[in-house]
């Protein structure tokens, strides 16, 4: 991917401690200089690859600058597929120059179909907005499906905006999206060593900066996190055998991290899972994974649990007014939402994932064969 | 179960929040009296029952003191199987007569096969250790296979011995136990609402009391541990689908909490354990969740990862002398170790786990069909 000239590019990554060679050299090349292209290959992460895998991430800028004549720092590498085996680099410098000839303005969907690994179907995002008469647009892309509960990013995701951003306004204008988004989804729990989120906003338009405390900041702001709530919801939907999309709402909490713990208790469970995946209200193991998240002074006689509008638990126990064919009619939807009442303070939090299936074993059992 | 006149008894029960009202009631009556029986149903857990599920486990245990003549509070209730389902008392009471009928001092097996859910085989420990010339024995059956992450004890768990132990002794002994063996394992993070252990000393023997500074102790608490060890581990190896035994050790950590951390991190990871499952050796994964486990400032250098005996990361990536051939021979065993060394501290820990098959996914989707 070719960033327009004069565009600026921030990013955030994993914070997995064994972090890939890509993600290392990305972050170094972006406090250096200002990106001009964004390199992205599949089928290897070029993680767990030590000393080694740094140079072949390098190496492979190095290639790409002197085809594109940038310098190597101006190049943003990106790999995401098997950890642990040696980059092929000879294999991706030989495709170097297909790849230049096919770079496209309106690229965006072949791109989102070139990033995806275990993934079943492309993912993109597009809001327009109006500010002082003008169109502004973010569209944005991502891939992921497995190895899924992104921290400060996801898989991979590549946003643009015609916006003129200031540096330090885009880079909160991110985080705050990726907040709310990318770090608000999980298929299995899984962090991976090569998520990252880039934005661009090239300053195409003639409108004035549209920076932080500025008018239209928040409006735009908005857009951003629109499209990667967008994204992020697109990765779980399609979720390593995924069959049910699942929000789970998590209300009524002390402070947000403990909402926030609780809400991902009951979506890492298996039990929770495979009961979803069985379309079963086995809603016990809800209430177990509730029980089980270690909140401190829980009352439980104020804990109210629903399924979508349905009241489950209420008074420390099933509510006296749920019905099994009532549970059962909410749990076969394709989209459910999953929620709990603390009924302990103001703070509320949720996160999205999805069911635990056979296809989950079989694309993880199978996917280095 | 009856217990011996004279008997002292002890247990840990689970810190799941909303714990079952068979551990409420059991917990309040060891409070009270000195237990005489131990009262097990399957199939329904009685949590998430409120009140009524308290009443009707009290209910149960006054129709067995009538039977048995003993007060209510001699009774302990113990349930397990669906959560959420109101208890069938009547069921039950009808069963108790032939229950009674067949008490047997040599019932031990029995036992072991009568409080199965969706385990497939009895789980049974013993121990002989001989003290001053004379025999003692420590003997006990559990049951456990899915929700299985204890935290202060199993599923559930029956030991006794003939030993004369102090109450208080034998509480420190019993909870020693349950925090090397049952406290360390785990087949799917879910901890139980029902979890509960119990140690029952008969002091059938003539020896003196075995009291906590008593020269016998160690050796008697050994015996206990011993016993809490292999029940829990088989509760690891009949884990629901399991098709492989895995101990997770993690050494060199600063303390032991950033040990067990790491380890629970592995031990739950879907996509380890899926590869495991498939005994490939995609050890891209061991590594991405002890880089995702948080631990501060980890010097990945310092970091050395084993399956068994074999080297698989050194100096912050693949270590030089490792083999796919070599890794795929130990994902093979039926059996084998993940090792982690952290390299920054003197202390050490391990759990034990099992695999993520296809066959849990079905048991847990199927299991209330």
């Amino acid at each position: 991917m070719e960033l327009v000239a004069g565009s600026v590019c921030k990013a955030v990554f994993t914070r997995n401690a064994f972090c890939a060679a890509p993600v290392i050299v990305a972050r170094e090349h972006l406090g250096n200089t200002s990106p001009e292209y964004l390199l992205v290959n599949t089928g290897n992460a070029n993680a767990g690859t030590g000393d080694e895998g740094v140079r072949d991430a390098q190496q492979c800028c190095s290639e790409l600058a002197e085809l594109a004549g940038c310098s190597a720092t101006a190049v943003l590498p990106f790999s995401t597929g098997v950890i642990g085996e040696p980059l092929p680099v000879d294999r991706i410098r030989s495709g170097l120059p297909a790849a230049m000839q096919s770079l496209a303005e309106d690229g965006w969907e072949s791109a989102a179909m070139g990033i995806l690994t275990t993934d079943t179907r492309p993912k993109g995002a597009s809001r327009r907005i109006e500010i002082d008469g003008q169109a502004i647009t973010v569209t944005g892309i991502a891939k992921g499906s497995g190895m899924i509960r992104p921290d400060m990013a996801t898989m991979l995701a590549f946003i643009a905006t015609d916006a003129r951003v200031g540096a330090d306004s885009l880079q909160s204008c991110l985080s705050a999206a990726v907040g709310k988004s990318f770090n608000r989804i999980t298929v299995d729990g899984d962090t991976s060593t090569n998520d990252a989120c880039v934005l661009v906003a090239t300053g195409k338009t003639t409108l004035p900066e549209i920076n932080t405390g500025a008018a239209h900041f928040g409006m735009f702001s908005a857009a951003v996190t629109d499209v990667c709530v967008e994204l992020a919801q697109a990765i779980v939907r399609d979720g390593e055998g995924a069959t049910r999309f699942v929000t789970v709402a998590v209300e009524g909490g002390l402070d947000p991290d403990e909402c926030l713990h609780v809400a991902y208790t009951i979506a890492h469970s298996p039990l929770v899972k495979t009961a979803l995946f069985a379309g079963d209200p086995n809603w016990g193991r809800i209430l177990a994974a509730v029980g089980r998240a270690g909140i401190e002074d829980l009352n439980l006689q104020a804990v109210e649990i629903y399924l979508d509008a349905i009241c489950i638990v209420r008074d420390g126990g099933r509510a006296a007014d749920y019905t099994e064919a009532a549970g059962q009619q909410v749990m076969e939807q394709p989209e459910l939402t999953i929620r709990v009442v603390l009924g302990r303070g103001d703070y509320s939090e949720q996160v999205w994932t999805c069911d635990l299936s056979y296809d989950y074993v079989r694309i993880n059992a199978e996917y280095r064969t």
